[in-house]
């Protein structure tokens, strides 16, 4: 069957210098090939988009290596398997891997692995779900605050990118484990949503003035931050070390205030950091990868809390793989509301 | 017999901004009291100058509060018990304590304990290595490397100010661990005694050229810096970032290059933070007197390196308390070798 299909690709063309726009793409159409002996062949369903990916596309050493020029742009994606030389995948199949801007991804036996290949059960959540809460977003989210943070009842905890992805994850999972939540995120409309949709005890709007973000977090943290889950660095981050708790723990997950530097510039260096030896605190950075062993434990947690409704979730889906470059920079600029999917194919 | 005595005192006139200078002191003398019951009269013998002292002119929150303008400068030191009202102390102990910028301090009997007067014991080490090795900077290194760090054989060790009082006691109790231990300071001659006296592995001259810092690391960490123990901030915290380890720790014990900043103006931030997240990296602050209950068997601990000779020491002793100004000011161009020791009487 598969070989009457063309696979439309989006590649990097070239590494950009700032943001990234539509020069930075490459649109390819390329046959579809069948699986061979142990293979799989799998129709992307909808991807992921992610701050993380604007890191991808620059040169140089990294958590993970850089995309290649000409090479299909790297994103995690649900799919399902349209053909199947292996016993462990039946077409039909809801998958979960590494399956990059295309709609369809033959994938060897040798390479299942390495592309995080596996079966997702859609009782659990629904595909955009398995792309936010029950996937890299969550992951993040559960084993940065859980892991690191190291949350206890009563403690205060901060997030930035409250709406975002890992942000509404993380302050859900702060109130579940007993904690007072404060985020942080951008316009009135998505404060709202994360105090009366998600329940957070509050959010700050970092676009109400130049000082809302530090008199908000001292009118909301009177007794100090115990966790703040970094996901934006810059002056956000200088205004949370600030106001650290004695013993704080802060998690550097991610700066998308900063990715969009020119290649050669070096992020904004938090200039409150002695504020850690002030307080006896820690900032520790974190790769969601290096959980990769425990997701399953994370996703059944996680799953419940869906199920009973303590944990809701948004995503923000952009429909259609030519659009890819432009959802790509809703990021940058917080225009997405929820996690940002990007939706390739209906099913 | 002390009513016959007078103390020569240094009192903060006024805060600084930037470099402290002679200005910023006023030296007062009074006379001396007696011990009412449970109280002890010292005589001080040496004190210890420390990087710490700029910050505890600063107005404003810190870890500790501020001296007061009009105060006796806050300096720990040792002395001798020349009159008691107190069966803990007798006349001829010898003490450590905070003492202040003085030559005799009364100790009311509800002030011994905030004063943290301890007797010690000279076969133990020199009254200046009690305010070196055994004293708060080899209380700061002990703690901050084994606490913190957790060293492990076979691990990199980096410290700055590796001359220094907190950094010789860092270095070589790396070594003692099974750790290379690669130092950093400034000009030859520092480094020179680093390496060959007190046995670190290399020692990096930070004066020797713009690119020294960043070249030395590289040269001497192949396998990346696993600990970091920070005494200085600015551009060599952000070196040792650029070179960390997967899983590296860092150790924010003191930013010395930052500290004459104006008082309003913040510490240069480490622009190279990110490296925590992309190598899982934990930077964490500390402060030594968290661990005040634990000092006694860190002394003990460190006085049998003293006596078998894996641990040196050196003291840079500066005479008479007039001089207590410029002393200070040595510490922060770099003109001490070894930890700087204000003598204010022989005995």
């Amino acid at each position: 069957m598969s070989s009457t299909l063309s696979n439309r690709q989006v590649r990097l063309a070239k590494r950009p210098e700032g943001a990234a726009t539509r020069d930075n793409w490459q649109f390819t159409t390329e046959p579809v090939g069948e699986p061979a002996e142990g293979g799989v062949l799998v129709k992307t369903l909808s991807l992921s988009l992610d701050p993380a990916m604007r890191g991808w596309m620059n040169e140089g050493k990294s958590y993970i290596p850089p995309v290649e020029i000409g090479a299909v742009m790297r994103a995690g994606g649900v799919g399902r398997v349209i053909a199947s030389r292996n016993p462990a995948f039946a077409v039909g199949d809801t998958v979960y891997g590494s399956l990059g801007v295309q709609e369809y991804l033959l994938v060897p036996q040798e390479d299942i692995k390495r592309n995080g290949l596996v079966k997702i059960d859609l009782r659990a959540g629904s595909i955009t779900q398995w792309l936010n809460v029950l996937g890299m977003p969550g992951m993040t989210g559960y084993f940065g605050l859980m892991d690191i943070g190291e949350p206890k009842p009563g403690e205060t905890v901060v997030v930035s990118g409250a709406a975002g992805a890992v942000g509404q994850t993380v302050g859900q999972l702060a109130k579940i484990k007993g904690c007072r939540a404060i985020g942080i995120a951008g316009g009135q409309e998505k404060c709202d949503w994360v105090v009366k949709e998600l329940g957070f005890d509050a959010c700050i709007d970092y676009k109400a003035g130049p000082s809302a973000v530090r008199d908000g977090l001292k009118a909301h943290c009177p007794k100090g931050i115990d966790i703040y889950f970094d996901n934006v660095g810059g002056e956000i981050l200088d205004a949370a070390l600030a106001r650290l708790a004695r013993g704080a723990r802060i998690i550097i997950c991610g700066a998308i205030s900063q990715y969009n530097n020119a290649n050669s510039a070096p992020a904004q260096g938090p200039k409150n950091y002695l504020s850690l030896l002030v307080n006896r605190a820690r900032m520790q950075g974190m790769v969601v990868f290096d959980y990769a062993d425990r997701y399953p434990i994370a996703v059944a947690e996680m799953a419940t809390y869906l199920k009973d409704g303590r944990m809701k979730s948004r995503e923000d889906v952009v429909e259609g793989i030519d659009t890819f470059p432009e959802a790509l920079t809703r990021l940058f600029t917080g225009q997405n509301f929820g996690k940002l999917v990007l939706e390739v194919a209906k099913d």
